[in-house]
């Protein structure tokens, strides 16, 4: 008998919960049961689950009896609150957030990238920062071949990675400054930090607050997240993380040194035109590279202006986009659970 | 006597020209004469320069009769036109197209950084490429510090340096999307290219048409001019150039390697502090870093977020801002006029 799931999205309501549901809609798994939680506040709304009506529910310690696999998206402070709560009911809890990924007993994942790490995991797993997803996902298939010594990634990240608010604000901001009317930035770059900034037709190189050594946490999630998924400890990686005016559809610039010699450009392109959850957008001639626009409501990590370095005959050049809220979260937290499912970890 | 000069403009009705035109109210050498010139299409039009009515004629050979400094920025097939007829005149051409930029003989100046190159000049001086400007500027008092190996830069671009066309595009578009209407792109990323695509809620990562090498004519201007103003060849240089929806404002993400061990953070900063045209932003603890919207409308150069690198000990990461169309065009060529008068070149 196939086993069937009873699956949990906490947070159900934001930009990325939202999304959840949607992909849920279409899983490859079976589906028993889906129980969608929220914070009190949004409590009792109704969506709609493969034609049937589901009535959001307050998330408590026993919202988890009898789930398999909770898929936490409402923010560190909810996951660090509640998985626990998930593990002791015997759910598996795909988390999000940023709580437990450094957590040397929690399996960091992009299961284009590690796969096995699964196998490890003690009831939570972590889904990676968006930022990191995409690029982990792209590099790897090089990094397989060539090996990876060194990245410098400089983003241009959408908006939707703060939330619904964030969204708005930008929205609103726009419309006064087209409209020539006043406005007050309440919500960007950081909701919770002392200063808010103009984020429409603006670049504000601030993503989360900043650390001690003068990059922000989102910087230092790209540096220590990227080493724990690619389990490479020494290599060299730095980021530069920028936020635009854009809703959705994370762009990078990532420039890289591989270890091997002599590795031609239209080699990475083949690699990257087969590589699993990866499509290669690269002809310059016809002005053919991946855009925001371009990749947004898509599943895949989209990779053109594949170049050699000028110099350096071991550097090369991309640009990498993605959509945040899908391979960068949603789609990505999917994915591991179908690969636990696949690997009958569950 | 005081000398006093006769300045023309050519392209007075351009994104850049404009700016030009009301930086010359304010300039300290004398103005005996001005002339405003433009194509067919804009002559007759009337401007007001310190309180006189003046009428914009139309750019032809003779224009240039009487002329000692012509500021030309209404593209490069205009420059290449009338340049010599203007230097036939008698006149010296500072001129902001990249037409003559590389030629051997055309010195290509930031004052901050080369104005020592204005002496050899036979007639016509460039500006150099806006993104150019401001990177060099700021680099230019570490590399004379501790020396420069490597720069690495990502760029994030206003749409004025499009043009009126390209900031007319960002804005109908951008409302457009507010208002969930169609649109059609025409304008960007290149006027003249074969495809276009909607900038509004967007990154393009094309500035200019693309070279033989993959890389954008953007990025060699970058990685060419660089090494042209800075006389150094062996310099490695690589640039990433992007278009984002920002109006006004050219933010770049910038890695460098400086040749000197031991390099302190503090001491880059201590170095921009002090740096002319400079002014450093840079107070992670309390959210100070330069970003477009501040820096708009200023005629100086921002830098902030200066950081280590977190695993090459020579390497920095900074983040530096300015406005595109004055110190990234129209500030720089009166900079240069005003240098070539100090330097007693004219």
């Amino acid at each position: 008998m196939t086993k069937s799931y009873h699956v949990a999205v906490v947070g159900a309501t934001g930009a990325v919960g939202t999304q959840m549901i949607q992909l849920l809609e279409d899983v490859t798994f079976p589906i028993k049961e889906v129980s969608f939680l929220s914070s009190a506040r949004s409590a009792g709304k109704k969506l709609t689950f493969r034609g049937e009506e589901v009535v959001i529910k307050e998330a408590t310690p026993d919202s988890f009896a009898g789930v398999d696999i909770a898929l936490f998206s409402a923010g560190g402070s909810i996951s660090e609150r509640f998985a626990k709560d998930a593990v002791a009911h015997g759910a598996i809890v795909i988390d999000n957030t940023s709580a437990f990924r450094m957590h040397p007993d929690v399996p960091l994942v992009v299961p284009e990238v590690n796969p096995e790490a699964l196998r490890d995991h003690k009831g939570i797993i972590a889904n990676p920062n968006c930022s990191t997803i995409q690029m982990v996902a792209a590099l790897q298939p090089i990094r397989a071949a060539y090996g990876l010594n060194r990245i410098i990634v400089s983003t241009y990240q959408a908006v939707s990675g703060s939330g619904i608010q964030a969204i708005e604000e930008l929205q609103t901001q726009s419309q006064a400054i087209l409209s020539g009317e006043e406005f007050t930035p309440a919500v960007m770059p950081v909701k919770g930090d002392k200063k808010h900034f103009q984020i429409a037709f603006n670049a504000l190189p601030q993503i989360d607050v900043f650390t001690d050594n003068d990059y922000t946490y989102e910087e230092m999630k790209m540096v220590n997240e990227t080493k724990k998924i690619m389990s490479d400890a020494s290599m060299k990686v730095a980021a530069t993380c920028v936020r635009i005016p854009v809703i959705t559809g994370h762009s990078e610039s990532v420039y890289i040194e591989v270890e091997q010699d002599n590795v031609k450009v239209s080699e990475i392109q083949e690699l990257l035109r087969n590589a699993p959850g990866v499509v290669l957008e690269d002809d310059t001639a016809n002005q053919v590279y991946p855009h925001a626009a371009s990749s947004a409501g898509k599943k895949e990590v989209f990779v053109g202006r594949v170049r050699h370095d000028l110099d350096d005959s071991k550097g090369f050049h991309m640009w990498i986009v993605s959509d945040n809220l899908l391979k960068g979260a949603a789609w990505n937290s999917i994915q591991i659970a179908e690969s636990l499912i696949e690997q009958e970890i569950i």
